[in-house]
């Protein structure tokens, strides 16, 4: 935040009654000590597992890997995705000297080695980042004995070709399905 | 236009010269008697031909369909499409009466029967009426010895999945496409 946001917050817990500043730096204290990272996904979670690992209704041969927890939650707000996740807890970026290594990459290895995964689905965001993380991933997933797909980029629903940007529509037409009537 | 517009626009002509008047009227009438039907893909022409059938070099082999002009226009910005295109001037809207029939689809079922044509691409909007389009298409294309495709449904390049509407993340999962590494 910036320093006059900074200034408005410190000025109100001032002004706050006391029981009221000591609520918020307990939820601070309790965030880094309650809040610990999922052991089978990665994501961030209040216990061992997270609401999916924990969920035994959850279809364990397909994983989707989104980059952020904010990923993971489109996903689930979506309602229609009955698999598990795997959250990278970031992107490569190599500018900024992150590669795939700087992320949650070797407890998804070791779990797609260990446990009969059978399709992993690559929804990092459509941008540059996320993009190099899929190449990336893709490389390194060679060898391994499953099915890899891409979420489908294209022109967004609701929306017409004429508002498209270039990318959008080169992405429309040289990802074109064939369909079989 | 509004009545506000409008009126703006007479205010506009009485104080103009008559010789702008004149061209306006004129602009008017050429567009009525100048502007016609490409006999081949029913796009707007100023000839027989529109400036794509009439070039020599486009691929007649591929044919994307398009709802309007200006979707043909978006193809054409992008620069990247060699094939040729037919023209529906307009979209299925069963609630305002209009069916495949009240669209230029005759010409264009004439178009394929006739010529050695290998893929349709069927570009209509991501839009309710345009899906509707493109399904009315396809059920009337079936028994065509040709490939059809539909231009990719998903997320739009440059977004992120955090953004995108729940259609819009729906089609990226279902239209999700498999990566050889």
């Amino acid at each position: 935040m910036g320093a006059r946001t900074a200034q408005r917050y410190a000025f109100h817990l001032l002004k706050a009654p006391t029981h009221e500043a000591k609520a918020l730096a307990d939820a601070v204290v309790n965030l880094k000590t309650l809040i610990r990272t999922c052991e089978v996904c990665c994501m961030v979670s209040e216990g061992q597992l997270c609401s999916v690992c924990g969920n035994p209704e959850r279809d364990r041969a397909t994983v989707c890997i989104v980059e952020q927890p904010r990923d993971f939650w489109a996903m689930e707000r979506l309602g229609r995705y009955g698999g598990t996740y795997h959250v990278l807890m970031g992107s490569v970026d190599l500018l900024d000297g992150i590669d795939l290594d700087s992320l949650s990459v070797k407890p998804l290895l070791a779990r797609l080695k260990e446990s009969s995964v059978a399709e992993v689905i690559i929804a990092t965001n459509p941008t540059l980042e996320g993009e190099t993380t899929a190449l990336h991933l893709i490389d390194r997933l060679r060898g391994l004995d499953l099915r890899i797909s891409r979420i489908a980029r294209g022109v967004p629903a609701g929306s017409q070709l004429d508002w498209a940007s270039r990318a959008v529509l080169e992405d429309a037409l040289e990802g074109r399905q064939e369909v079989r009537p």
